[in-house]
């Protein structure tokens, strides 16, 4: 029986880094990038102003201005200022040749219009400009073939405003694992279906599916695997074409186990590298790899149990996953939190499901277990947002206190 | 102008729940329920063996037993132990009439088996079982009839994973608001497109997107709308129809932005509750709402610049998509955190945009800014998981030192 760091350690050493594929940008978000992004012209591309107002020569000063033409955003810049006059502009507008700095309407009078009042004529500035006040310089924002974005950086919406805004409209990522999701037994039944005596429905393969989704992660549903070794390495040897990892959960009675490690040794050449890890609840995770066609393939053989299937699928999948993409922090977000209760500690190191909060005028958030942790209890996962890290009990220490300071992982979005 | 509480408020206000919808268990994650959901049937159906092992009468005591036959997890429930007899069982399946105990395998010696080795025929229990041992009664996880998740609960992995568990393959949930998004302003032109001089290219509909896309909102691509009263009433009246809420962002000018209220307020009969919000960025943020076909519509206009975008979408479009989904907390995830440099105030509210990183041995996350601040300055943007709320400055303080102590709130999965 391994630790949990100690399994997450062979987790990720045989996680490799899946190789670079070209995407749109509009289906980057998610991504890691394999390549470093520049852009290919400045931003602005033009001299543009930040006010509305009039772009004038700094060095005529304050006082009267010949309101010469006017220059509006998406204009091609065109025209010339010359001394004495100016010409309107509004936010985001080209500043036309020839002026260095916009004064905005606000510091300006009205002098003269046309009859109608439809065209300024004359203005008066009242401050005297500095050159280049309200003007956006050419590549103020981005210099012409700056390094934007970074090989390795993830793709979020912020990295995707910034591949449209250098028109990169095709980038090299790494190619994302795609998940196949098995599961096990002869006891399970789609939940569609009505329940036939001595069955139970399969949830772990929804759950499992979800959780993926949730992640924007790639999946493919492998369906329910009968308990012989024929069933288990027909739709295992199928999956290896289609998929990158095989997640499989249930077959936690001793003859499920066996068979599952015979086909993965014996039929499909794998090393299995655990087969239990010293935790509550998730103990029977086995985790093997394979090389297929050229390519490492994951195995990971979760609990039948919902509950433990859930936070293992956290433990150990959605890292492995997060590595293959190009992650190279792909580790969940653990914060401290407090206990808000007191809480029996066990024998192994707990994950125990909770909800955490934060209140106005507490500094840490408060973890209130989501209840009955029995690990086959489905009920106690409800709206959990994290798995406090309960350390092993001992003779001296029992139990943590409320208001102990603890590690909690975040599992869902806060 | 308005402070960005009353803002939100009004955006509550105004954001109300929509009509429920019978949507798939599978395509359920992220919705919020409009019904109770009820156990059907008990979990476990059937006892069920936890261990590996042989069910007997445990009145027997311990001694020899004949082994009269085998349950297997998927076996319909069948046969009958009498005294002094036994079943072989294995975890997960059905415990047989008249058994009331299950040994495990560990506890007992196989004393005699068929002279093929195949079947067991007497074993001996070494302990004496007690009434009720290592199975999993009928409806111990969930009683029959029980309410198994309740009306406004988020349905994320584990939820869906309940629906499956008790058969529940379709389920009432509101309606996710559709949100139409759209750009302004005759300077924008497509990503994709070659780069005309006076134009830039459109960033913000696609992060705006994306941001959607990340929190699995529903959404459409309304495109960029000309800085022309009949292009933009065109565009938001056909939008009126597909979408529950409009999302714009440009029209920054005095010009655009008397086009856009005139559009809303004139011809649109909307209201509009703010135009300018006491914020740092995203000070010309407008909130308007319209009744279109008997159904209140929400309109956003957020600033052109795209990290007030960013920022404001955040701060208002979010939150107003979880509350018509059904949400009950519908803003974000406000955590402490500790600022990792001087941060100059300035006389707004600021939304500084941060990474927050936790590390072992400290309680609070530091907050990194990610850089220049200037709200054009998309690269600012880059990795920022959450936006560090600045206090106003005043005479007497006029920046937060290092290691000061304030609100983030979370903007990405962590």
């Amino acid at each position: 029986m391994i630790s949990v760091a100690e399994a997450v350690d062979h987790v990720l050493k045989h996680a490799h880094i899946l190789p670079l594929e070209t995407v749109s940008f509009t289906s980057a978000l998610g991504r890691y990038l394999a390549e470093d992004v520049f852009a290919k012209e400045p931003l602005p591309p033009f001299p543009a102003s930040i006010k509305d107002g009039y772009a004038v020569i700094a060095s005529d000063g304050a006082g009267t201005r010949l309101v010469s033409s006017a220059s509006t955003a998406g204009d091609e810049p065109g025209g010339c200022v010359k001394p004495g006059e100016c010409v309107r502009i509004n936010t985001g507008a080209p500043v036309p040749e020839g002026a260095d700095a916009v004064v905005q309407v606000e510091d300006t009078l009205l002098e003269r219009s046309t009859e109608d009042g439809t065209t300024e004529l004359e203005i008066k500035v009242m401050v005297a400009p500095t050159v280049g006040q309200d003007i956006r310089k050419v590549g103020s924002d981005i210099a012409e073939g700056e390094k934007v974005l970074q090989k390795g950086q993830h793709l979020g919406p912020s990295e995707i405003s910034i591949l449209a805004t250098v028109g990169v409209t095709e980038v090299n990522c790494f190619r994302q694992p795609v998940v196949g999701v098995m599961s096990t037994g002869n006891e399970l039944c789609e939940p569609g279906s009505g329940l036939v005596p001595g069955r139970i429905r399969d949830s772990n393969r929804y759950t499992l599916m979800a959780a993926l989704r949730e992640h924007g992660f790639p999946y493919t549903d492998l369906g329910i695997a009968k308990d012989t070794p024929d069933a288990l390495l027909g739709m295992m040897r199928s999956a290896l074409d289609q998929v990158d990892i095989i997640v499989t959960s249930g077959g936690v009675s001793m003859g499920e186990k066996d068979l599952l490690r015979h086909v993965l040794e014996k039929d499909l050449g794998a090393t299995v590298h655990f087969g239990r890890v010293l935790m509550k609840p998730g103990k029977p995770t086995t985790f093997a790899t394979l090389v297929h066609e050229g390519r490492t393939k994951l195995f990971f053989g979760l609990p039948g149990n919902p509950v433990s299937a859930t936070v293992t699928c956290n433990l150990y999948v959605i890292p492995a996953v997060n590595k293959m993409s190009g992650s190279s922090s792909p580790q969940r977000t653990i914060v401290k939190a407090k206990a808000s209760e007191t809480l029996r500690l066990d024998p192994r190191p707990e994950y125990h499901r909770v909800v955490l909060t934060w209140t106005q005028g507490s500094q840490l958030p408060e973890a209130r277990s989501t209840g009955n942790q029995i690990s086959s209890r489905l009920l106690s996962v409800n709206s959990a947002n994290a798995l406090l890290l309960l350390p092993p009990g001992t003779a001296e220490k029992t139990e943590v206190a409320a208001g102990e300071i603890l590690d909690a992982m975040i599992i869902a979005r806060l």
